[in-house]
Order: structure tokens, then sequence, then C-alpha cells
């Protein structure tokens, strides 16, 4: 499973087969540096599907990008890749928004597609963050006319609108290396730099679900016409979860901590509906539990809620020993389950 | 469960009920200070028995008795409950030996029951093991006549000699306060003391198995007739372990800590023999888990082993949160356990 952030391009070709292939496609990085960015493409009965995972491009874990600070960094190669696979004459595209490192509202990725931000004096303005106070106007007559023709379909874990307290700044600023107090300051700016896009594409996205996930990519992509879907759902789907539990036994499932947040629908979340709805049950196996959500947790799944830990540890020594501390975990869980039925 | 260490009174009366019935009698503790000792006396057939848990004389956890160097502490206090308990006409002991703050082999309780130690001028020597190495002769002609009518059994997890590299000083040392360069020292002085008390008493027990539990009283007890037991077995057997098995659908066990010493016959290992040899799945559930010896404790574990944690946390932590954390653990485990059943 996986929920539209890392790791969302390897579950989706796993899952696919022979039907689906890895690519690879040199861009920008966050920096503006030349990365190697993998993507996959998969066949469908309306047309190939192209599936990028933003994380691949301008990832919170690449230290090469995020050398820059957070007012320089951009998603201007993930409008090289678009464009780039365009040419290949792909027009249907799967999107994973989470991880990201940049909070550009998209501007990198649009300024790639063609649009043109000027300031007040007619002068271009660049398209990252730090500079997105002084627009005046987007430019959309530059726009790549083939984006028209695209089907963009936006996986997300997260519904936070472009602005405000629950926008992309406030929210995820602080984890990208935005100050407190420079919050109001970029918010301000990606708000003003909404408007002048919205008002030359003629749509409406800022304060649409999901718009402020991946840093404000998702406005930007949704003003390009995206769809945004909870992205756990649709892996869910691509990866035939619904089928996989047909006749199964149990389902095991989990992420790095779990807490409020996985309520609000989470991968685990979306996997544990889904195994009710099959009468499979379900059990949480995670790096870390919130105690205090616990009681709730444990109503979605009816088969426990387990951490990895096997003793006193810090979380860095855990992350360090996932792989052995999990695999640890469930086959002592499994050897559980096996006690019980015999 | 519990096996002669702390605890070990609590979960006799216990599983006694009525049969049983806790006292209290003011003793020294290992400072030399008044402590109120509690105890236990339950009817047996063959004559009313004694339960004295060492750790509520001298333990290692009571902080005013172990405020003074591990010198001068004394299990005096153990000698004086045992006077006091033989003057109420009883003659059978149990002996639970465990989680003591003493290294004094016994010196202090054979002091009380009317053992004096003489130096090379025929001086008295003090019963303490920073005097112990000026010994030159026990006069035991007033030892208490009644301690040969007793029936005294000794509940110990350890089964370390008295001296050597595997004996009191050395292995246990450390933890109640021996400096690593003290540690040859003391162990000269209890292998002295040990020759000239088995020489007046004409006994062997320096070598016997368990002579080193409780910093050597172990070894006094056996010099006066004391039979060691395993002590999670005898628990075991008075709480009635096997009789509990009998139907029982799963056995859930544990401890602080489970690692490589738990192999060596702890508690949850003997519960999980005998629940294997009634049929019964028995799971696991510690503080802590040794993942270096997991796979041996999955050997005698079928249903799974177990550690409390929720989440990245430190020792102090986990001990603090102890209760809430292994509710919510077995919890968790019964939901698993009902679900695959289900």
């Amino acid at each position: 499973m996986a929920d539209g952030g890392e790791g969302t391009l390897d579950v989706v070709l796993a899952s696919l087969g022979s039907r689906g292939a890895a690519h690879e496609h040199t861009v920008s990085d966050a920096a503006g540096q030349p990365t190697v960015a993998d993507y996959g493409v998969f066949d469908d009965p309306d047309g190939a599907i192209a599936i990028i995972e933003i994380a691949r491009i301008v990832g919170i874990t690449d230290s090469r990008g995020t050398s820059v600070p957070l007012g320089a960094r951009s998603t201007r190669g993930v409008g090289q890749l678009l464009v780039a696979l365009m040419d290949r004459g792909l027009r249907r595209f799967l999107v994973a928004l989470g991880g990201s490192s940049t909070n550009d509202g998209g501007a990198g990725m649009l300024g790639a597609l063609g649009v043109v931000l000027l300031g007040s004096g007619g002068e271009p303005v660049a398209p990252t963050v730090a500079a997105l106070g002084q627009i005046e106007r987007a430019d959309v007559t530059a726009l790549d006319p083939r984006v028209g023709q695209c089907e963009l379909t936006l996986l997300s874990d997260v519904d936070s609108p472009l602005c405000g307290p629950l926008g992309a700044t406030a929210v995820f600023g602080p984890q990208k290396g935005v100050a407190l107090s420079e919050v109001a300051v970029l918010d301000a700016a990606l708000a003003r730099f909404a408007e002048r896009v919205e008002s030359a594409l003629h749509c409406r996205a800022a304060t649409s679900r999901g718009a402020g996930a991946a840093g404000g990519l998702g406005f930007a992509l949704q003003c390009l016409g995206g769809n945004f879907r909870v992205g756990a759902e649709l892996v869910a789907d691509l990866v035939g979860l619904d089928d996989a539990l047909q006749g199964a036994d149990w389902l095991l499932t989990g992420e790095g901590r779990s807490d409020a947040q996985t309520l609000a629908g989470k991968a685990p979340l979306v996997a544990a509906r889904r195994a009710r709805a099959a009468g499979v049950p379900a059990t949480l196996v995670s790096g870390a539990l919130d105690s205090a959500a616990l009681p709730a947790l444990a109503r979605h799944f009816d088969a426990g809620c387990f951490a990895i830990l096997a003793a006193p540890s810090t979380e860095a020594a855990c992350i360090a020993d996932a792989d052995a501390l999990l695999s640890d975990r469930v086959e002592q869980l499994a050897r559980l389950w096996a006690a019980a039925r015999s």
C-alpha cells in the first residue's frame, strides 16, 4: 500500500508486474541541479498512463535538492517531466504528491509549462516563493496547449487548502525549513500568486481539497484541470486490494507512526476499511503508536494494533533497524495467530 | 508468577487466599535501622509455613537500607525475623532470596542466630563484609538450637556459587555498588569466612547451587540445612499453575526484560514449560526483549514474544508507564487472539 507519498511509484509498479515499466528522465531538482527522475508507464484500455512521484524530483529526503533555502526551491523539474512525457505522446498522468521539499505553489512547474509571471512594471518575476509577493499578473498565453488535452489525477494524503492556518505553509512549512516568523509573509505571497493564476486561467482552486499538497503544487495542478483523489484509495484500486482480500484470512498493514492523523484516512485506515468490508480481520503494525489514539485506532483494527519496538530505544535507532524489527514482530504476530487457530 | 525475587510474597499470598495471612515484624534493615518487614504464614497439613521475602528486609530498592556502603550492609534483620518466628513456634520457612542489597555471605543473619566470628587474637569481628577478611574462627556454640529443628526452603532464581568468577561478588556485586577493583578483595574475604563457617558447622555449602544468591545469604542458609529450590518452580507449585492450565486456552506471562538469562530458567520460562506440558499455547509479554535472544525465546513461546512498548522511549519512561502499556498490549494481543479464532 501507499498513499501518494514516497514509495507510491514502487508500490504501483510492483503490483502491475509486466503491465507497467519504469523509466527515467533527467530534470531539475528542487535546487535547479540535474537529477535523474524515475517514473512509470503502464498500459490501460483507455490509453497509456504515466505515474510520476513528486518525491523523486523534489523530495524532502533529497539532501542535494534541499541544500538551497526554501525560498529558492522550485518545482520546475515537475513541469519539465510533464513536457517530456507529452512529447512522447502521453496524455494521462497519475501524480503522487507527497514528500516534497518545495513550497512554491507549483509556480516552477507552471513556468516550465509556459506560464510567465510578471511584476508591476511588466518585468518577469522568478517563479520561486521568495519572489511571488511581487507578482502583478500571470501571462498564460504561452502555456503548452497540450496540457488542455491531459487527464491529470492527483494522489495525495493531504487535503489542506493552499493558504491560511490549515494551508501548505502553516502546516507543512516548518518541517521544510520555514521559520515560524516567515509563515505569514510566505502565505500572503502564495495567496497573491494564486489570485493572479486563477484570474488568468479562469479557475478556482486555492480553497480546493488538496490545493496545499506538495507545497501548493496541488493548487497549480488543479488549475490545469487536475482531479484530486485520496491517494490511498486510488492506490488500493490500482494494486487490486479488494481482489486480494477475497478469501484472505488476515490483513496486516502499517506505517511509520500511527496517531490521530491515521484516522483521517491514511493508507492503513483505507486498507482496514476495505478489509472490514471483505470480512477480513485487520492488524496494524507500525513503527510507533500514539497511545492516546489507541482506543480510536483499535475500533478500525479488530485484530489489534502493535508497534515494532522490542526495547526502549530512540526513533533514529528504530528507523535504522526497522527492517529487522518489522520482520521480527510480524513473525511473532503470525505465531500468535497460528497458535490461536490451532 | 514469581521466582523468589521481589513480589514473591504477594504472589504466594494472593494465590493462597484465606489459607494464608500477611503479618509484620520490626527488624533491622541493611543499614541497621528499624524497618517493618512483611511476611506471610499459611496453613499446611504438615505444620504452618512462614514465607519471608529477603527483599522486604534488605531490598536493593530500599534507599534507606542502601544509604550505607556495601561493606557496612548486613543481613542481621533476616536472622532477627527467623528468631522472632521461631519464638512464635514456627519451624517451616520459605525464604525468597532475590533482590537483596547485601553481600555479607549471610554473616549478619548468622550473628543474629548466635554465631560469633573471632579474629586471630580471639576478639570478636563484626559480621560485615568489610571485616570478614580478619576472621580466624567461627564460634557456633551459642547458635540457636531451634535452628536444627527447622525446615528451610530457599527460593532463588540465581544458582551461582558463593565465590569465584561466577560468584555473588563478581556477578552481582557491581549492581550493588562494588567497584570492579574491590571484587577480588571482597571475594577473598567471603571465601575465608566460608571456610571458617563450614569448618565450625561441619558442612560444605560454598560451591552449592545458589550459595551466591542474596549476596551469599544462600550459602549461610544452606550451612543451616536449607534446601535450594528453583524459585519459579516452587512458586508455580504453590500457586497451582498446573491446575490453572488444565482446560486453559492460552497462557500470557512476562517479566521486566527477557534475554538470554530468561532461558536459564526464569519465571516466564518455567511457566512456558508447564504450559507446553499441558498443551496450552504460551505468549511472552515483557517490558523489553533482547532481539538477539528472540529466536531462542520463540522456541519456548509458541504463541509469540512481544514487548509492551508503543513508541520510542526511555527505560525510565517505560517503567513509569508500565501498567498502562502492559494493559494496552495485552488487550491488543487478546483482540488478535479473538480475531484469529473467530
